[in-house]
């Protein structure tokens, strides 16, 4: 990446996705401008601060579980594993082909959001679409808790898990920072010579902590929920690596190896700032033999797909997904 | 597309692709910076000028046909199938499993570029690369013969190659243009409850010549390849077109129906123009319920994966493609 060798790109004007679903498209219509600049200036400086940038976003993801809860009619249980916080989340039918099966969900959040029941919305999503018992992990987080925490929260979670239940009933999926941790999870399992989930989910995974990535230019204020990597999602990369390297495999998954892995689904968007995260990552795994399918919606942003819940994106997202678990477990 | 809901994005600078190949890379570096506004003006005002136009690309591609068919050691026939010229490429050696299949191709090149040898590019590699028999469609194009002249082409080879061999022993694929002609092909096969082939390849298809999708926005100037709409794509489009209009299925495919497709396999990458029309398209198809397998490569513009054909990124398409193919001949 040398610099003598950028290219000027120019300001230009995006309009709405007309070739994205109606629900899609009226959404980003109404959604205000991204502001990059503004963005940029989102950086916590003090534990104080993270605190209360992070408490103001999960508050809105919190609301959102109490109605997808109550929408779906969901039961949800606590339950701490191994001394990690979970939430059992269990859909009111259980889809038949499901009754043994078991979806083990990592939130996203850049590492720092979605502590709680503010981890829960997706969860939720994927319990309800797909009729199965789901079990999200409230790992721990920075600024408290940085890496390996996280990571070390997972692997316990599913080391217990395999301890009650046949391996092969068992999927493994998360987006964002979840996306990520699943992925770094199943490298260190595979290393380890460990068992590893019969299927993953990574949903627009954060593979790449450091500034490597087309979109991560391109989709600059065009990404309506990230808008850019310059702000809070680089600072959190920071706090959640600490004194670690960003381009560690155990914190940027791209880096690491995938030979050997479970069939993989995953899902992005033409507007991703994680978009080149996801095929990049998409195609290390077809390099290495592994089964990978690759979803990418036109005009979704950063898990737009599970944020318009009732677009017809999301539910192909989730039907797709229920089918490849169908599949594979 | 409402005006006022245009979102202005601010300009800024890309760096070459980290996440790509090094040969990929490379070459990048050493592009010249693509000029959207030169690009611009692009555009043929009469039929000499387009033959001029035209004959400065094609130029460029005979040549590279003629390094392929050396260094890969193909035999290349001509041949008019109910007068319609075709290409019949054979590898030195034909893969025992594709001893009984063909590989009929359409090339791309906006509905204007590609006549003659300067479409074989592409087929050689898939020949060399498969190990199986390609036949290529040298179609009917603008200025002299507008649409549908193109799609007749295309089908009255169909029909006739059918005439000779069964029908799962046949793939069909294109490119660009060619990707979009042979999906629209298919709709109308369909269409006639007629038989349709045993798998698809759609290379970075056009599959909407109106300036719909995100990536006509996101990727200008930044795909080298193509660089913008606006110039000679636009004015190929409606050369092509003539008195229809593009968004009729059968010039813009993605506004067709893909119901009852075979199995098709997609291939674009993050600097793609045509990423939309190529994402569009596979979600399409999978929500359609059929068999849709996508490769979206990092740092790859329209057809680099053909056009840089060294690269890990056309080795791991044509190695995916063969698998594919197959699979499902």
């Amino acid at each position: 990446m040398t610099g003598e060798t950028d290219w000027e790109i120019g300001a230009f004007s995006l309009p709405a996705p007309a070739g994205a679903s109606d629900v899609l498209a009226d959404s980003i219509r109404v959604t205000p401008v991204p502001d990059v600049e503004a963005n940029r200036q989102l950086i916590p400086s003090s534990e104080a601060e993270w605190v209360v940038a992070v408490e103001e976003r999960d508050e809105k993801n919190r609301a959102i579980a109490g109605v997808l809860a109550d929408q779906f009619a969901l039961t949800v249980e606590e339950e701490h594993i191994d001394g990690v916080g979970t939430y059992r989340v269990t859909p009111p039918e259980i889809d038949r082909r499901h009754q043994d099966h078991l979806f083990v969900y990592v939130h996203g959040g850049a590492y720092v959001l979605g502590a709680g029941e503010a981890g829960l919305p997706e969860a939720m999503l994927i319990a309800a679409r797909t009729k199965m018992q789901v079990l999200s992990i409230d790992y721990r987080m920075p600024p408290q808790h940085p890496f390996p925490a996280a990571l070390d929260d997972v692997i316990a979670v599913w080391e217990n898990v395999l301890g009650t239940r046949s391996v092969s009933s068992v999927a493994l999926g998360g987006v964002s920072a979840g996306g990520g941790l699943i992925l770094t999870a199943v490298q260190k399992l595979i290393g380890g010579g460990h068992q590893t989930p019969q299927a993953l989910y990574a949903g627009t995974p954060w593979t790449d902590l450091t500034r490597t990535g087309d979109s991560y230019y391109t989709n600059e204020g065009v990404d309506r929920l990230l808008v850019g990597y310059d702000g809070i999602l680089a600072a959190a990369a920071r706090l959640y690596a600490g004194v670690h390297d960003l381009t560690d495999p155990l914190i940027s998954p791209v880096y690491g190896d995938f030979t050997g892995f479970p069939p993989t689904f995953l899902v992005t968007g033409t507007r991703d700032l994680f978009l080149s995260n996801t095929v990049r990552t998409h195609t290390k795994l077809r390099a290495a033999g592994v089964t990978a399918d690759l979803l990418v919606f036109e005009g979704v942003s950063h898990g737009d797909y599970a944020a318009e819940a009732t677009s017809p994106e999301s539910l192909l997202t989730y039907a797709e997904l229920n089918s490849f678990l169908l599949q594979h477990l």
